[in-house]
Protein backbone atom coordinates (compact mmCIF):
# COMPACT_ATOMS: atom_id res chain seq x y z
CA UNK A 1 0.00 0.00 0.00
CA UNK A 2 2.53 2.66 -1.14
CA UNK A 3 -0.02 5.39 -1.09
CA UNK A 4 0.03 4.65 2.65
CA UNK A 5 3.04 5.14 3.34
CA UNK A 6 3.57 8.50 1.57
CA UNK A 7 0.90 10.01 4.03
CA UNK A 8 2.39 9.17 6.98
CA UNK A 9 5.63 10.18 5.64
CA UNK A 10 4.27 13.58 4.71
CA UNK A 11 3.25 13.83 7.72
CA UNK A 12 6.22 13.59 9.25
CA UNK A 13 7.84 15.45 6.71
CA UNK A 14 4.56 18.48 8.55
CA UNK A 15 5.59 18.00 11.85
CA UNK A 16 9.03 18.17 11.33
CA UNK A 17 8.61 21.28 9.26
CA UNK A 18 6.12 23.23 11.49
CA UNK A 19 8.42 22.41 14.82
CA UNK A 20 11.39 23.85 12.90
CA UNK A 21 9.66 27.06 11.43
CA UNK A 22 8.03 27.68 15.32
CA UNK A 23 11.06 26.43 16.93
CA UNK A 24 13.01 29.70 14.84
CA UNK A 25 9.94 32.31 15.01
CA UNK A 26 7.45 31.58 17.27
CA UNK A 27 4.26 30.22 17.41
CA UNK A 28 2.49 33.78 16.49
CA UNK A 29 4.87 34.55 13.67
CA UNK A 30 4.72 31.44 12.06
CA UNK A 31 2.68 30.53 9.14
CA UNK A 32 1.27 27.55 7.00
CA UNK A 33 3.10 29.50 3.73
CA UNK A 34 6.17 29.13 5.48
CA UNK A 35 5.21 25.76 6.78
CA UNK A 36 4.23 24.16 3.70
CA UNK A 37 8.03 25.69 2.00
CA UNK A 38 9.74 24.39 4.81
CA UNK A 39 8.04 20.80 4.19
CA UNK A 40 8.62 21.35 0.42
CA UNK A 41 5.03 21.17 -0.60
CA UNK A 42 2.32 23.48 -1.45
CA UNK A 43 -0.02 25.01 0.71
CA UNK A 44 -3.21 23.48 -1.24
CA UNK A 45 -0.91 20.12 -0.33
CA UNK A 46 -0.34 21.02 3.07
CA UNK A 47 -4.12 22.13 4.12
CA UNK A 48 -4.49 18.05 3.96
CA UNK A 49 -2.50 17.92 6.81
CA UNK A 50 -2.94 21.09 8.84
CA UNK A 51 -5.87 23.30 8.77
CA UNK A 52 -5.04 26.21 11.79
CA UNK A 53 -2.68 27.33 14.01
CA UNK A 54 -3.30 24.78 16.57
CA UNK A 55 -2.86 22.05 14.09
CA UNK A 56 0.53 23.37 12.99
CA UNK A 57 1.60 23.39 17.27
CA UNK A 58 0.08 19.62 17.54
CA UNK A 59 1.80 18.63 14.77
CA UNK A 60 5.44 20.30 15.85
CA UNK A 61 4.76 19.03 19.55
CA UNK A 62 4.57 15.43 18.21
CA UNK A 63 7.17 15.39 16.27
CA UNK A 64 9.42 17.35 18.91
CA UNK A 65 8.00 15.17 22.04
CA UNK A 66 9.55 12.21 20.13
CA UNK A 67 12.62 13.99 19.81
CA UNK A 68 12.79 14.67 23.31
CA UNK A 69 11.85 11.43 24.45
CA UNK A 70 14.24 9.69 22.68
CA UNK A 71 17.01 11.58 24.34
CA UNK A 72 15.65 11.14 27.69
CA UNK A 73 15.71 7.65 27.03
CA UNK A 74 19.14 7.91 26.05
CA UNK A 75 20.01 9.40 29.34
CA UNK A 76 18.19 6.46 30.77
CA UNK A 77 20.13 4.29 29.75
CA UNK A 78 23.54 5.23 30.94
CA UNK A 79 22.30 7.13 33.97
CA UNK A 80 20.19 6.41 37.65
CA UNK A 81 18.93 8.19 40.34
CA UNK A 82 19.69 11.90 41.27
CA UNK A 83 22.23 11.62 38.02
CA UNK A 84 19.46 10.24 35.77
CA UNK A 85 17.26 13.05 37.09
CA UNK A 86 19.66 16.03 36.77
CA UNK A 87 20.39 15.20 33.38
CA UNK A 88 16.76 14.99 32.47
CA UNK A 89 16.15 18.65 33.95
CA UNK A 90 19.42 19.91 32.47
CA UNK A 91 18.06 18.41 29.00
CA UNK A 92 14.93 20.18 29.54
CA UNK A 93 16.52 23.56 30.25
CA UNK A 94 16.66 26.12 27.55
CA UNK A 95 20.53 26.21 27.17
CA UNK A 96 20.78 26.10 23.48
CA UNK A 97 19.67 27.20 20.55
CA UNK A 98 17.81 23.95 19.59
CA UNK A 99 16.54 23.53 23.31
CA UNK A 100 15.26 26.95 23.17
CA UNK A 101 13.60 26.65 20.52
CA UNK A 102 11.59 23.48 21.73
CA UNK A 103 10.84 25.58 24.89
CA UNK A 104 9.35 28.43 22.21
CA UNK A 105 6.77 25.12 21.55
CA UNK A 106 5.99 25.67 24.88
CA UNK A 107 5.34 29.12 24.93
CA UNK A 108 2.81 28.33 21.92
CA UNK A 109 1.26 25.94 24.46
CA UNK A 110 0.12 28.54 27.06
CA UNK A 111 -0.61 31.21 24.09
CA UNK A 112 -3.32 28.71 23.11
CA UNK A 113 -4.09 26.83 25.74
CA UNK A 114 -6.41 29.09 27.06
CA UNK A 115 -8.75 28.71 24.03
CA UNK A 116 -8.24 25.54 22.65
CA UNK A 117 -9.46 22.79 24.94
CA UNK A 118 -7.15 20.06 23.09
CA UNK A 119 -3.84 22.06 23.28
CA UNK A 120 -4.85 22.15 26.84
CA UNK A 121 -4.91 18.34 26.85
CA UNK A 122 -2.13 18.16 25.36
CA UNK A 123 0.15 20.81 27.43
CA UNK A 124 -1.38 18.37 30.71
CA UNK A 125 -0.35 15.31 28.78
CA UNK A 126 3.18 16.58 29.03
CA UNK A 127 3.21 18.15 32.27
CA UNK A 128 2.07 14.92 33.18
CA UNK A 129 4.77 12.73 31.62
CA UNK A 130 7.58 14.77 33.11
CA UNK A 131 6.14 14.59 36.62
CA UNK A 132 6.08 10.35 36.08
CA UNK A 133 9.27 10.37 34.38
CA UNK A 134 10.80 12.89 37.25
CA UNK A 135 9.23 10.79 40.04
CA UNK A 136 10.53 7.42 38.93
CA UNK A 137 14.27 8.81 39.41
CA UNK A 138 13.41 11.00 42.58
CA UNK A 139 11.89 7.49 44.22
CA UNK A 140 14.86 5.38 42.74
CA UNK A 141 17.41 8.11 43.99
CA UNK A 142 15.33 7.41 47.29
CA UNK A 143 16.07 3.34 47.15
CA UNK A 144 19.45 4.11 46.66
CA UNK A 145 20.06 5.99 49.72
CA UNK A 146 20.84 9.46 47.85
CA UNK A 147 17.61 11.08 48.96
CA UNK A 148 16.11 11.03 52.63
CA UNK A 149 13.32 8.32 52.74
CA UNK A 150 10.85 11.13 53.96
CA UNK A 151 11.35 12.88 51.33
CA UNK A 152 7.68 14.08 49.52
CA UNK A 153 8.29 13.15 45.56
CA UNK A 154 5.35 14.10 44.16
CA UNK A 155 6.24 17.40 45.68
CA UNK A 156 9.57 17.68 44.38
CA UNK A 157 8.73 16.58 40.83
CA UNK A 158 6.25 19.36 40.21
CA UNK A 159 8.41 21.99 41.68
CA UNK A 160 11.09 21.27 38.80
CA UNK A 161 8.34 21.92 36.49
CA UNK A 162 7.78 25.17 38.26
CA UNK A 163 11.77 25.75 38.08
CA UNK A 164 11.58 24.97 34.36
CA UNK A 165 9.18 27.28 33.32
CA UNK A 166 10.29 29.94 34.88
CA UNK A 167 13.72 29.49 34.08
CA UNK A 168 12.03 29.08 29.95
CA UNK A 169 10.22 32.47 30.60
CA UNK A 170 13.13 34.50 32.04
CA UNK A 171 14.98 33.24 29.32
CA UNK A 172 13.02 33.38 26.24
CA UNK A 173 11.06 36.48 27.41
CA UNK A 174 12.87 38.26 29.55
CA UNK A 175 16.42 40.29 29.11
CA UNK A 176 18.22 38.76 31.53
CA UNK A 177 18.86 36.38 28.51
CA UNK A 178 20.60 33.47 31.02
CA UNK A 179 23.83 32.21 30.03
CA UNK A 180 23.94 28.11 30.10
CA UNK A 181 26.25 28.77 33.05
CA UNK A 182 23.97 30.63 34.72
CA UNK A 183 21.31 27.58 34.10
CA UNK A 184 23.51 25.26 35.20
CA UNK A 185 23.93 27.54 38.76
CA UNK A 186 20.07 27.72 38.85
CA UNK A 187 19.59 23.94 38.58
CA UNK A 188 22.41 22.93 40.71
CA UNK A 189 21.03 25.53 43.00
CA UNK A 190 17.97 24.24 42.83
CA UNK A 191 18.29 20.12 42.93
CA UNK A 192 20.27 20.84 46.07
CA UNK A 193 18.12 23.06 47.97
CA UNK A 194 14.58 21.48 46.80
CA UNK A 195 15.48 18.41 48.04
CA UNK A 196 16.77 19.65 51.51
CA UNK A 197 14.12 21.89 52.06
CA UNK A 198 12.12 20.80 55.32
CA UNK A 199 9.28 21.86 53.25
CA UNK A 200 10.64 18.37 50.98
CA UNK A 201 10.71 16.49 53.68
CA UNK A 202 7.20 16.79 54.81
CA UNK A 203 4.40 14.62 52.55
CA UNK A 204 1.95 17.16 50.71
CA UNK A 205 -0.83 18.08 52.72
CA UNK A 206 -3.82 16.70 51.98
CA UNK A 207 -2.98 14.49 49.32
CA UNK A 208 0.55 13.90 47.02
CA UNK A 209 -1.32 15.51 44.78
CA UNK A 210 -2.11 19.05 44.36
CA UNK A 211 -5.56 19.17 45.08
CA UNK A 212 -7.92 21.78 43.40
CA UNK A 213 -9.05 24.56 45.83
CA UNK A 214 -12.61 24.00 46.82
CA UNK A 215 -13.57 27.23 44.55
CA UNK A 216 -12.32 26.67 41.07
CA UNK A 217 -13.70 30.47 40.32
CA UNK A 218 -11.65 30.62 37.05
CA UNK A 219 -13.51 32.41 34.27
CA UNK A 220 -14.02 29.32 31.54
CA UNK A 221 -11.74 31.58 28.77
CA UNK A 222 -8.80 29.99 30.62
CA UNK A 223 -10.09 26.75 31.75
CA UNK A 224 -12.57 25.20 29.27
CA UNK B 1 -9.27 72.81 32.42
CA UNK B 2 -12.04 71.07 33.35
CA UNK B 3 -11.05 69.21 30.03
CA UNK B 4 -8.42 67.89 30.49
CA UNK B 5 -9.29 66.30 33.88
CA UNK B 6 -11.81 64.92 32.14
CA UNK B 7 -9.74 62.82 29.95
CA UNK B 8 -7.28 62.02 32.33
CA UNK B 9 -10.18 60.38 34.41
CA UNK B 10 -11.78 58.44 31.37
CA UNK B 11 -8.06 57.02 30.90
CA UNK B 12 -8.26 55.39 34.38
CA UNK B 13 -11.40 53.99 33.54
CA UNK B 14 -10.52 52.87 30.44
CA UNK B 15 -6.99 50.94 32.30
CA UNK B 16 -9.17 49.37 34.98
CA UNK B 17 -11.99 48.25 32.01
CA UNK B 18 -9.47 46.48 30.50
CA UNK B 19 -7.57 45.13 33.68
CA UNK B 20 -10.87 43.53 34.91
CA UNK B 21 -11.96 42.52 31.22
CA UNK B 22 -8.44 40.51 31.09
CA UNK B 23 -8.48 39.28 34.58
CA UNK B 24 -11.51 37.71 34.01
CA UNK B 25 -10.76 36.49 30.33
CA UNK B 26 -7.72 36.72 29.66
CA UNK B 27 -6.01 38.81 26.67
CA UNK B 28 -6.81 36.58 23.83
CA UNK B 29 -10.59 36.53 24.90
CA UNK B 30 -10.80 40.08 25.72
CA UNK B 31 -12.58 42.56 22.85
CA UNK B 32 -12.06 46.01 22.75
CA UNK B 33 -16.25 46.58 22.54
CA UNK B 34 -16.39 44.77 25.97
CA UNK B 35 -13.97 46.87 28.04
CA UNK B 36 -15.78 50.16 26.13
CA UNK B 37 -18.92 48.65 27.70
CA UNK B 38 -16.99 47.72 31.66
CA UNK B 39 -16.09 51.23 30.84
CA UNK B 40 -19.18 52.58 30.65
CA UNK B 41 -18.25 54.94 27.05
CA UNK B 42 -19.56 53.94 23.10
CA UNK B 43 -16.82 51.87 20.89
CA UNK B 44 -16.69 55.04 18.95
CA UNK B 45 -15.28 57.24 22.00
CA UNK B 46 -13.13 54.45 23.44
CA UNK B 47 -10.84 54.12 20.46
CA UNK B 48 -9.27 57.49 21.24
CA UNK B 49 -7.82 55.92 24.18
CA UNK B 50 -7.40 52.30 23.12
CA UNK B 51 -6.74 51.12 19.41
CA UNK B 52 -5.24 48.11 19.49
CA UNK B 53 -4.21 45.03 21.35
CA UNK B 54 -1.06 46.05 22.59
CA UNK B 55 -2.65 48.97 23.81
CA UNK B 56 -5.44 47.45 25.78
CA UNK B 57 -2.72 45.26 27.73
CA UNK B 58 -0.71 48.14 28.59
CA UNK B 59 -3.04 50.42 29.98
CA UNK B 60 -4.46 47.51 31.93
CA UNK B 61 -0.91 47.27 33.21
CA UNK B 62 -0.83 51.00 34.30
CA UNK B 63 -3.72 50.20 36.18
CA UNK B 64 -2.76 47.22 38.15
CA UNK B 65 0.70 48.27 38.65
CA UNK B 66 -0.27 50.95 40.70
CA UNK B 67 -2.79 48.80 42.73
CA UNK B 68 -0.03 46.01 43.20
CA UNK B 69 2.97 49.07 44.52
CA UNK B 70 0.43 50.46 46.76
CA UNK B 71 0.41 46.89 48.43
CA UNK B 72 3.39 46.32 48.31
CA UNK B 73 4.65 49.44 49.61
CA UNK B 74 1.39 48.81 52.62
CA UNK B 75 4.07 45.76 53.31
CA UNK B 76 7.05 47.59 53.56
CA UNK B 77 5.38 50.04 55.86
CA UNK B 78 4.70 46.82 58.87
CA UNK B 79 7.48 44.71 57.64
CA UNK B 80 11.02 44.50 57.03
CA UNK B 81 13.79 42.12 56.19
CA UNK B 82 12.86 38.79 54.96
CA UNK B 83 9.50 38.73 56.60
CA UNK B 84 8.51 41.83 53.98
CA UNK B 85 10.30 39.67 51.30
CA UNK B 86 7.98 36.40 51.63
CA UNK B 87 5.21 38.82 51.94
CA UNK B 88 6.08 40.63 49.00
CA UNK B 89 6.45 37.62 46.67
CA UNK B 90 3.14 35.89 48.23
CA UNK B 91 1.32 38.92 47.66
CA UNK B 92 2.85 37.86 43.89
CA UNK B 93 1.71 34.50 43.67
CA UNK B 94 -1.57 33.68 42.49
CA UNK B 95 -3.56 32.43 45.36
CA UNK B 96 -6.58 34.32 45.14
CA UNK B 97 -9.12 34.85 41.85
CA UNK B 98 -7.81 38.63 42.10
CA UNK B 99 -4.38 37.59 41.78
CA UNK B 100 -4.98 35.18 39.15
CA UNK B 101 -6.56 37.90 37.19
CA UNK B 102 -3.34 39.79 37.74
CA UNK B 103 -1.12 36.78 36.64
CA UNK B 104 -3.23 37.07 33.38
CA UNK B 105 -1.99 39.88 32.65
CA UNK B 106 1.01 38.60 32.77
CA UNK B 107 0.23 36.18 30.44
CA UNK B 108 -0.53 38.25 28.03
CA UNK B 109 2.82 40.09 28.00
CA UNK B 110 4.10 36.68 27.78
CA UNK B 111 1.86 36.22 24.44
CA UNK B 112 2.75 39.60 23.55
CA UNK B 113 6.42 40.40 23.99
CA UNK B 114 8.15 38.38 20.55
CA UNK B 115 5.88 40.73 18.32
CA UNK B 116 5.59 43.86 19.92
CA UNK B 117 8.82 45.66 21.32
CA UNK B 118 7.12 48.06 23.31
CA UNK B 119 5.24 45.35 25.22
CA UNK B 120 8.53 43.67 25.97
CA UNK B 121 9.94 47.18 27.31
CA UNK B 122 7.12 47.11 29.60
CA UNK B 123 7.50 43.34 30.32
CA UNK B 124 11.20 44.24 31.44
CA UNK B 125 10.23 46.84 33.25
CA UNK B 126 8.22 44.89 35.32
CA UNK B 127 10.78 42.13 35.58
CA UNK B 128 13.57 44.83 36.77
CA UNK B 129 10.99 46.63 39.49
CA UNK B 130 10.24 43.37 41.49
CA UNK B 131 14.34 42.85 41.00
CA UNK B 132 14.95 46.02 42.58
CA UNK B 133 12.45 45.37 45.22
CA UNK B 134 13.55 41.82 45.91
CA UNK B 135 17.48 43.03 46.54
CA UNK B 136 16.45 45.57 48.60
CA UNK B 137 14.84 43.49 51.05
CA UNK B 138 17.01 40.52 51.01
CA UNK B 139 20.21 43.30 51.87
CA UNK B 140 18.39 44.30 54.56
CA UNK B 141 17.57 40.93 55.74
CA UNK B 142 21.14 40.37 55.18
CA UNK B 143 21.72 44.09 57.51
CA UNK B 144 19.59 42.34 59.97
CA UNK B 145 21.18 38.86 60.54
CA UNK B 146 18.80 36.86 59.14
CA UNK B 147 20.65 35.86 56.18
CA UNK B 148 24.55 34.98 55.71
CA UNK B 149 26.60 37.60 54.31
CA UNK B 150 27.86 35.83 51.58
CA UNK B 151 24.61 35.36 50.40
CA UNK B 152 24.41 36.16 46.51
CA UNK B 153 21.67 38.62 46.87
CA UNK B 154 21.19 39.02 42.87
CA UNK B 155 20.86 35.42 42.13
CA UNK B 156 18.46 35.01 45.20
CA UNK B 157 15.87 38.13 43.89
CA UNK B 158 15.81 36.96 40.29
CA UNK B 159 15.70 32.86 41.01
CA UNK B 160 12.50 34.37 43.21
CA UNK B 161 10.66 35.59 39.84
CA UNK B 162 11.68 32.06 38.27
CA UNK B 163 9.29 30.89 41.11
CA UNK B 164 6.63 33.05 40.53
CA UNK B 165 6.46 32.36 37.29
CA UNK B 166 6.75 28.96 37.26
CA UNK B 167 3.70 28.78 39.72
CA UNK B 168 1.78 31.14 37.95
CA UNK B 169 2.15 29.05 34.93
CA UNK B 170 1.82 25.76 36.71
CA UNK B 171 -1.99 27.30 38.36
CA UNK B 172 -3.20 29.30 35.42
CA UNK B 173 -2.45 26.70 32.33
CA UNK B 174 -1.88 23.39 33.98
CA UNK B 175 -4.72 21.02 35.23
CA UNK B 176 -3.19 20.60 38.55
CA UNK B 177 -4.28 24.29 39.46
CA UNK B 178 -2.77 24.45 43.12
CA UNK B 179 -4.47 25.18 45.80
CA UNK B 180 -3.44 28.37 48.06
CA UNK B 181 -2.26 26.06 51.20
CA UNK B 182 0.12 24.22 48.20
CA UNK B 183 1.80 27.71 46.81
CA UNK B 184 2.44 28.71 50.73
CA UNK B 185 4.00 25.49 51.03
CA UNK B 186 5.90 25.77 47.68
CA UNK B 187 6.86 29.71 48.71
CA UNK B 188 7.95 28.25 52.44
CA UNK B 189 9.91 25.91 50.92
CA UNK B 190 11.57 27.82 48.17
CA UNK B 191 12.81 30.88 50.75
CA UNK B 192 13.89 28.36 52.93
CA UNK B 193 15.89 26.20 51.02
CA UNK B 194 17.15 28.66 48.10
CA UNK B 195 18.35 31.20 50.70
CA UNK B 196 20.29 28.51 52.00
CA UNK B 197 22.19 26.98 49.16
CA UNK B 198 25.41 26.25 48.58
CA UNK B 199 24.62 27.73 44.93
CA UNK B 200 23.34 31.07 46.66
CA UNK B 201 26.06 31.44 48.68
CA UNK B 202 28.76 31.81 46.13
CA UNK B 203 28.63 34.95 44.25
CA UNK B 204 27.04 34.69 40.68
CA UNK B 205 29.62 33.28 38.05
CA UNK B 206 31.23 36.53 36.56
CA UNK B 207 28.89 39.11 37.38
CA UNK B 208 26.13 39.49 39.86
CA UNK B 209 23.48 39.62 36.63
CA UNK B 210 22.67 36.67 34.78
CA UNK B 211 24.82 38.41 31.52
CA UNK B 212 23.85 37.28 27.76
CA UNK B 213 25.60 34.88 26.12
CA UNK B 214 28.34 35.62 23.65
CA UNK B 215 25.98 34.49 20.68
CA UNK B 216 22.44 35.68 21.31
CA UNK B 217 20.83 33.75 18.13
CA UNK B 218 17.46 34.07 18.81
CA UNK B 219 15.75 34.83 16.00
CA UNK B 220 14.11 38.23 15.29
CA UNK B 221 10.45 37.07 16.41
CA UNK B 222 10.93 36.38 19.82
CA UNK B 223 13.97 39.00 20.60
CA UNK B 224 13.03 42.33 18.59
Amino acid sequence: MPKKVDHELRREDVGRAAYLVIAEKGLAAATLREVARKAGMSSALMVHYIKSKDQLLLAAHEYSAKLVRRRMQAIEKKHQGLEAFRRIVWESLPHDKERRGIFKLWLGFWEMAGQDPQVRAKLNAGYRESQERYEFHLRKAQALGELPPNLDIAFCAWSASVFLDGIGVQTLLGDNMISSQMQKKHLDGWIDAALQSPNSLRKAVGAARPKKPSKPKLSRARRP
